[in-house]
């Protein structure tokens, strides 16, 4: 006989998986990353500081930082065929499924596509963080009818991103927002991507298909999709009162308003948003964008005050992009770029200490049919 | 504080969702779909009645039949350039990625992409169960230099895909034999790659991306890839004596046999293997092929002696598969297209009744470090 009382809907408050890798400790206001404060390492790091942390336990010296920048400037090109693949794509296919495609083809070129040890899958990790910032920007400009906009060398990996994006050399200001948005983006303990993709690779089954997977995931509307969706409100808000007039009309309708409240921060707010709400004040000064930022405010007072939720990471990082130059098409293939890292890091854990996912069912269905 | 006692690897025993579709009655040795035997169905219905029932909830009448398999057959063909895109993939590719590229790719054509009404999701699945075969055959015939194979109207459902593998126009008991494989492949309560999809589609992603991650899981050993691994072992052995040599020298050395023991089977035969069984003994004896089916026995009697495990489905999907002229690196891919059905049919599911998964993790890496 089954009990109804294990059966838990959207496995909330099952741990699911053991990790050295992060931790959400929602009563300290805190999210962990190998034993360090994310905000912390966010304020006094850049992103290539984080990758090495995850992919190898510690935060590089000089020498290791400059290796690892060598090593993924060597991993940048893609295959020659490549893009051409892209150019028969139908062209309204959607960002997130152009990069899931492209990371499902790169697959046929890895030579060690079988190896699961530790070591064979943090070049891979390296290689996939090197390809996936220009297959998100590239693709993107192939649906678009524009030109593919090559990697550059000489910038740092943040910048060179950016770049490939906008097609313009970044400001140092904005190299560096982009680049802390990026630190921010790159790891959360397990939602439900990270999820995914731990579940994919605990049946052996190689990191691009754990990958392919958690692009799927995280371009759910419930997930990683909510970016885009609050670039559009503010968009369609227009000024700030126009935004509060929307956002009242949302509620009266009951209708969810995305870029507020998370499955696991329930009282405070998302200590990233404020990180980022702190990026968007200072590149709204300076491209003399502050309604932006009122307007991001009055939402932010509106909701608390009227629902008691908190803005969450989205909230404030879609803005942060849209003075960035970015198309908003790009927010959640960007948020998929950073978190490449966290998603390598959980593949590379799976392997080492697996334990095939397999639950089981509360049947409601009939019994005792013959066909 | 986090408590350990609530930590499930591989959520060994945690009830993730609640279904009308299918259950396995591991005391009763049955395998429930929709109140249905699955080897009654599958010894009494065809593939067609299956879709009918876990789409729509009931076994098809005659006239719903036919509708049923017209609407599919309006649906074999694949958009024009769909292939010219298999062309320029990498020709080591191996088939399960571009099975997966191919599902990624047909997002873009999608044209009620978000959408997730019930009639409109099975209006989809029925477009993929369509297209699905025609992937799989035709994807390995390109990537072999081989001519594709258009799909045959005039053929049934199960006929036209084993056409469109072989390029031969199949027997009836051939066709009979490879239609049941696919009822027996079919659907199966919450393996992980059903569970994968599950978890992708609770973000409210599209259907193709739950699939697109769905065919990682299925690929990975522990789970779908163990078909072939088994065929392998099989022709590896070459006789029956040298099978049982290969087994014995297997367990001498600790390694995996595969196609032997179930994660949720721990005591009994797979009733699925027991169908196959019989379909390899009569298909054995047509084809002439006796010592087949004495290696397979004799790989049964010795696993069960040794070790008291028994077949499960693969082991004998596997040489069934042999005998059908397919070739074995599509074994996987085929069990991924019969699959198509039950996947969907979970993933209708997820979107009717929804919750997000979003589990939590046992951390158990240092604290208090500063950057």
């Amino acid at each position: 006989m089954q009990e109804k009382t294990s059966y838990k809907p959207g496995l909330d408050g099952v741990i699911a998986s053991e990790t050295k890798l992060s931790y959400l400790d929602v009563e300290a206001e805190e999210i962990v990353l190998r034993g360090y404060d994310l905000i912390e390492l966010a304020q006094n790091r850049e992103y290539l500081d984080l990758v090495q942390l995850l992919l190898q336990g510690e935060l590089p010296k000089q020498q290791e930082r400059s290796t690892l920048e060598q090593e993924l400037k060597e991993e940048y090109e893609l295959p020659d065929d490549f893009f051409s693949l892209f150019h028969k794509l139908p062209k309204h296919t959607h960002p997130m499924d152009a990069l899931r495609t492209g990371i499902s083809i790169l697959a046929g070129y890895e030579q060690h596509l079988d190896e699961r040890g530790e070591e064979q899958i943090r070049q891979i990790a390296v290689s996939l963080l090197a390809k996936i910032p220009n297959i998100v920007a590239n693709s993107y400009h192939i649906l678009h009818n524009e030109s593919v906009v090559a990697p550059r060398q000489e910038l740092s990996y943040s910048a060179n991103f950016l770049h490939m994006i906008t097609g313009k050399e970044p400001t140092e200001t904005e190299a560096s927002y982009f680049d802390q948005s990026l630190m921010v983006y790159s790891e959360h303990e397990m939602p439900n991507s990270t999820f995914t993709a731990r579940v994919i690779a605990s049946t052996n089954s190689d990191i691009y298909g754990a990958l392919t997977g958690a692009v799927a995931s995280l371009k759910g509307n419930l997930h990683g999709g909510a970016n885009e969706a609050v670039m559009y409100m503010l968009l369609n808000g227009k000024t700030t009162d126009g935004f509060r007039h929307l956002l009242y009309e949302k509620l009266k309708k009951k209708e969810k308003v995305m870029g507020f409240g998370h499955r696991v921060y329930m009282k405070k707010m998302d200590p990233r948003a404020t990180l980022m709400k702190e990026a968007l004040r200072e590149l709204a000064a300076e491209k003399k964008q502050e309604e932006l930022m009122e307007m991001c405010e009055a939402g932010e007072q509106l909701m608390k005050e009227e629902k008691g939720l908190y803005p969450n990471l989205d909230y404030y990082a879609a803005p942060v992009y849209y003075l960035l130059g970015i198309p908003i098409d790009l927010y959640t293939p960007i948020f998929f770029a950073a978190r490449t890292l966290g998603l390598c890091a959980h593949v590379s854990e799976q392997y080492a200490n697996n334990k095939l996912f397999r639950p089981r069912v509360l049947y409601t269905g009939p019994r005792g049919l013959h066909p």
